[in-house]
């Protein structure tokens, strides 16, 4: 049996959830928009699953193509973006520090964000759009201090986010990422939740980053630098996570800006990101 | 004529807002909460100076002392912080490196602050809690790409911010501050809001920091790096800017880590944050 897959769109200019059939849309939010307004809300109530299943037996309510993908928790409290997390990214920066023993951390605000299938938007004060195909995690269980052997337990849901980036706003100033990761627009996330069941969902999955069909970034999530279970340890020690709260786990080597000379994204591309058991997260690239 | 103070609150356990009166709190979010349920959805409308004039004749409906203060906008959908925007601060850092050419730029939770006379928490990771006094803009009016001899109408109002930080967590990573500054509770906002209506509110005040009584910082807005309607511009160009909108604009030298050796905040240590105009905002310190 497939998994279910939740999705957040926008269909006639309003919000709305469902279920993503492959004849169509269970509208889930037309049946239960009240009780919970958001998969957010779905999410704090611990009722993915048993909404998946009651749901089971309805047909869609309307096609694919009446809707347009939204990210899938639309408001989340946070989202938090890890760096530098995968094998030769630390050597990438040619700085002679050895890799870091802490996670590097930065934060995306949700309007940097697009979703499946729309376009990314490359701004007119820079040309370095660049891919950073990564899984995120969804905390379903909030906490703070959240132990190793716990934290696997928190996770609500897995999804796929392009995190897109303008390089040279990166370090555009002394200290700190923030500028070039929020850009509106320029990354995208989704394409559907996939309720999180077991560690077998996370624990040795192909990540896979494609441009006009050509592989640029690929790993496996068992050779992160610093564990799922780490980072949700590590994040909950300064801040208590809540259900909804958005976590995206970093990138494989093989962003644009690492060829000689760079290759950044342009009007026309499609980029896909993939990951073994959650989808493919699809989204082209225009001028803003 | 002394400005309107705008406070939200928690009173008995419930979210509220109002005036701050010498004599005591009148109560707007029970006259206008289904309009307006925070200073947010006020702000959205352009209506804190109607709303003021509009309860300038209302007698407070209970004394200060059955409130408690929370941070002015509850739930912003986003706090920018700008970083090194003093003379002499650049310089702290030591790097060799001439000042920057634009700001840095870090993202706070609100769960990272606290209300006015509440205790900043010093968590027990480490104890370098470490203050920072910093003037609040709130956006009025949102925008992408704002031209500097717009920017400062689109500010809604003014307050302050502690911008408390655990300093060794600040370099705790390869990148980014972002842990160092979002340890729940650790930094304070408020006390109130000054609605803005006129450039002499920010063009030339003093910023002071006092830790028990002994001032620690202390400079004058006119002195700023990046000045109010940089931020503004340099912000709204990668982001869209919305009302409730909340950015903290800079600290000057003299937080505790400067001192040889440095003086962290302890449990029972009073920091006050005073500018012109604006107020004090005041908190203790304790062990989370």
């Amino acid at each position: 049996m497939s998994r279910p897959r939740f999705i957040s769109f926008n269909r006639n200019g309003s919000l709305g959830y469902g279920l993503l059939l492959e004849s169509g849309v269970v509208d889930l939010s037309g049946r239960h928009g009240k009780r919970w307004p958001t998969l957010r809300q779905v999410i704090e109530d611990g009722a993915l699953l048993s909404l998946a299943e009651a749901s089971a037996a309805l047909a869609p309510d309307f096609p694919v193509e009446d809707i347009r993908y939204e990210i899938p928790v639309p408001a989340p409290e946070k989202i938090i973006c890890v760096g530098v997390n995968f094998p030769d990214r630390n050597e990438e920066y040619k700085d002679g520090q050895a890799a870091p023993s802490n996670p590097s951390l930065f934060i995306r605000f949700p309007r940097s964000f697009t979703g499946h299938e729309q376009a990314l938007l490359r701004p007119p004060e820079s040309p370095q759009l660049d891919y950073e195909g990564e899984i995120v995690i969804v905390i379903g269980k909030g906490g703070r201090r959240i132990a190793k052997a716990e934290a696997l337990g928190h996770i609500a849901a897995l999804s796929l986010c392009n995190e897109g980036t303008i390089r040279d706003w990166v370090r555009h100033a002394k200290f700190n990422v923030t500028q070039g990761k929020n850009f509106d627009a320029t990354g995208s996330m989704g394409p559907w939740l996939i309720p999180y069941t077991d560690e077998s969902q996370l624990a040795d999955i192909k990540l896979e980053t494609r441009v006009n069909g050509e592989v640029r970034q690929q790993d496996r999530t068992s050779r992160m630098i610093f564990s799922f279970r780490k980072i949700i340890n590590y994040i909950s020690t300064f801040t208590t996570l809540v259900p909804g709260d958005v976590i995206v786990t970093g990138t494989p080597t093989g962003a644009g800006a690492r060829f000689d000379p760079p290759i950044w994204l342009k009007p026309g591309d499609v980029v896909e990101v993939e990951a073994e058991g959650i989808g493919v997260l699809r989204n082209t690239v225009a001028d803003a």
